[in-house]
């Protein structure tokens, strides 16, 4: 089983946490090639991402892609994001945890934010 | 003369401004129907909204497009970018300012974020 993460900071507003539930629905509904696609987030909302992970693995994932929706590479990614994400992988040996690059470093962004404007 | 200024939050971070600046500059060589392609923060970085506005008219812009660098419609969305924006306007009244939808609304975003996985 192969689940995907999409990780975001989380808000004191509950509206812009559920923009992020509404989009990982929306990913999940996209996707034929994750069995499973749910959100977590570092702060402020739950789930944590421990407990993303460990929601996951309940569920029988033995493959967790995890996506960081974050526009710059700020600590949160840098440091915070991966020092969560590795006390699962050491508690979980055996799962294959890969840590994706952050939204903002993304190749084809630009050519989105064109779009919007073009 | 017609103008685009990505608008960031700002960071503490001077490393994560000057990833927006270079998006910023990456925009202006992709782009042919602006001539010129600007950044500005809502607050810890310079230059801020107002100044930036304030620059592209001193550079003889007559149509400015702000593009808000955001993922979720918090406060900063919703309230506090366009209350910037407005007495710009006001001070302008010739000008043309519009102030398109957050990043994060971009109905094209689920696909390149499910491509970033795929």
């Amino acid at each position: 089983m192969r689940s995907l993460i999409l990780i975001a900071h989380g808000s004191r507003r509950e509206t812009s946490n559920e923009e992020v539930r509404a989009l990982a629905a929306k990913l999940a509904s996209m996707s034929h090639r994750f069995d499973s696609v749910t959100c977590a987030f570092l702060e402020l909302a739950e789930p944590s991402i421990p407990n993303g992970i460990e929601a996951c693995v309940q569920q029988g994932a033995k493959d967790i892609v995890i996506l960081p929706y974050f526009l710059s590479a700020g600590r949160h990614v840098v440091e915070d994001i991966p020092a969560l994400v590795q006390p699962k992988q050491a508690q979980y040996p055996e799962l294959n945890i890969e840590l994706k690059s952050y939204l903002g470093a993304a190749e084809s962004l630009p050519a989105l934010l064109m779009a919007l404007v073009d």
